[in-house]
């Protein structure tokens, strides 16, 4: 018990709280008993859920390897036929000559340099292709047909990426946050038309469909249409598998957009591409925040340990989590005044109607 | 302006929320004002920031151009070379001939199959690698040095990444929960030294730099010793980059631990680097909420509109952004009750300490 009662003063502490409101007078009462039952629930969750996870990776992993191992192993045969067949059309040509050079292309082709004569038409390193790894690299996405290959190289990506994550987040935080306020238009339009008619929780979830269907519209089916019908080798599967992996950023960079041997304006095709993928991730953003903002929806509330103790657990959560997508960017804030905002926690009953409620009285539910 | 005025009551209506409390009796006199200088402001600064971002992302494109340039092409005319070599050694060989088998390997290699005889001593799909595999993808490393290559397997990578990134967020942030605590604990133990001698702020940034420095030291600096003296072919500097763009999720894919030719104890090894990296990304994930806690350090409050006003975006947000990491997993929560908490943000003086502030009331700062 000494964690949460320490916990809590040292947030007063730090933090430097010179008024106290008594936000739970009702929790307080039976605070200890919540608390211990409360960590061993928490505890027990996640166990559970821990055991979950690793069924459900070890499940992944068979399944990727009887879908895949097949496939795999007749691409194996099919080489090892043509380099039978090359061998035996030239007996003069030793298997450890061709061994060495097939080792060159090898290596030469897992660090991004092709031997195929009209691979690309481009370097790898141009000014647009650097333009791509960087904007892959500060995004996340990180697809690896290209990377830097001398030392210095290496060395600047890392300090690159150091400070161009960060940079990148605090970009697309604020991009949400001005995409939000659209969204709360709909909702309130959604609230104002059908609050009468359905509690506040479906209104939500219709809102979120509303919110996933502009995302899987415009933002993977069009543009998977659109790469289908620009890249000569893709069909719409694999559009759609590179629009889906990359806005996940994922990114494992087996399809690569604009890199087919002669493709006509590649420099705005890449641009293009560039453009959509940070847009493409910020909706992405806007999606998941409209997701966790409804806590019926939210699998992680059942291991968080106690509503009354994990105030400030919770405050330094949402302010730093999202390693990716800054959700603290905006937890906090500074005002001119230099006044500093922190983040409670404060319990409430239900979805009931506020005072502000413009439904009826009459067909308010109880 | 109406979009303020509406979003607040959005938020409330939609919420549901059953009491008002005044928290901003000082903004409310200059309502109108302070929002639309702040709205002013912060869309001015974020054109500035957009600016700046886009010069950072032409710069790095410049600096990755001019260092990767000649290494490129360096290894562009060593491909050649070893090819004309072979041609002039084997004149009977064709041009045509030694293209169409040069594609099948390039074609394989970019599939993830090495034509080299002794490559890996293992598929790339057996159950282990098949293993890594699905950690790669449902924590958005996504290498990539291994790809579904069948119609079902993409479609099935697609899945399993919807379910298994939210999944894994949701993992992860309640191992971050649960490592808040100590966390915590060393702040307090901090105050409780220096709280007399140094101002909060400064506490707050020696304590981040301590989380920043474990991170570092058994994160990054001894792993990559480890890989370094394990992988026969990587030296300290790629082990480091190893770790650094494993754990910020990029995931280039260029070096891959455990796939040497010889690798004893190979599944063993992987399993080991599997656990690594999730605890590595928790660690990261730790690192990034303590830092921005701080808010001094926080550079995206620049562009949030206004303290009044953005009060549900700033829960909106930070209830959800966390894209790869979660952030919102804690935020609102139930209890047993069926109680709902709001986040809600409170304006408040400065770091004053608190009532709580174990300083002497002599020593303390004005």
């Amino acid at each position: 018990m000494v964690v949460y009662s320490s916990y809590g003063s040292v947030y007063i502490q730090s933090v430097g709280n010179s008024e106290k409101i008594p936000l739970y007078p009702k929790a307080t009462k039976t605070y200890e008993g919540t608390k211990i039952l409360g960590v061993c629930r928490s505890s027990c969750y996640f166990s559970m859920y821990l055991g979950f996870y690793l069924t459900f990776l070890f499940c992944g992993a068979l399944i990727f390897s009887i879908l895949e191992a097949p496939g795999e192993n007749a691409l194996r045969i099919n080489l090892e036929t043509a380099r039978q067949k090359f061998l035996a059309a030239y007996p003069v040509v030793t298997d450890q000559a061709l061994e060495d050079l097939i080792s060159e292309i090898v290596k030469a082709n897992n660090r991004g340099v092709s031997a195929i004569r009209n691979a690309t038409g481009e370097p790898n390193w141009s000014f647009g292709q650097s333009l791509f790894f960087s904007s892959t690299v500060v995004t996340t996405i990180g697809y690896g047909h290209v990377t830097p290959l001398s030392r210095t190289g290496k060395i600047f990506c890392i300090l690159y990426a150091m400070v161009g994550i960060p940079m990148t987040l605090v970009l697309l935080s604020a991009l949400v946050e001005r995409l939000l306020i659209p969204t709360i238009w709909l909702l309130q339009w959604l609230n104002s038309r059908l609050g009468h008619l359905y509690q506040p929780f479906n209104i939500r979830i219709l809102h979120l469909l509303i919110i996933v269907a502009i995302l899987v519209g415009f933002f993977l089916l069009v543009p998977a249409a659109a790469f289908a019908s620009i890249e000569p080798e893709w069909d719409y599967l694999d559009s759609f598998y590179y629009c889906f992996i990359s806005l996940t950023t994922i990114g494992l960079g087996d399809y690569i957009p604009g890199d087919s041997a002669d493709q006509p304006y590649r420099p705005l095709y890449k641009i293009i591409t560039t453009c959509y993928l940070f847009l493409g991730i910020t909706v992405m953003m806007l999606t998941l925040a409209v997701f966790y903002d409804i806590p019926q929806l939210n699998l992680g509330l059942l291991f968080t340990t106690n509503e009354d103790t994990s105030s400030e657990k919770v405050r330094l959560a949402s302010a730093g989590l999202g390693l990716q997508y800054g959700a603290g960017t905006f937890s906090p804030q500074n005002d001119e005044n230099g006044h500093r905002q922190v983040v409670r926690v404060r319990s409430r009953r239900d979805d009931s109607p506020s005072p502000e409620d413009p439904t009826p009285k009459d067909i308010r539910l109880p």
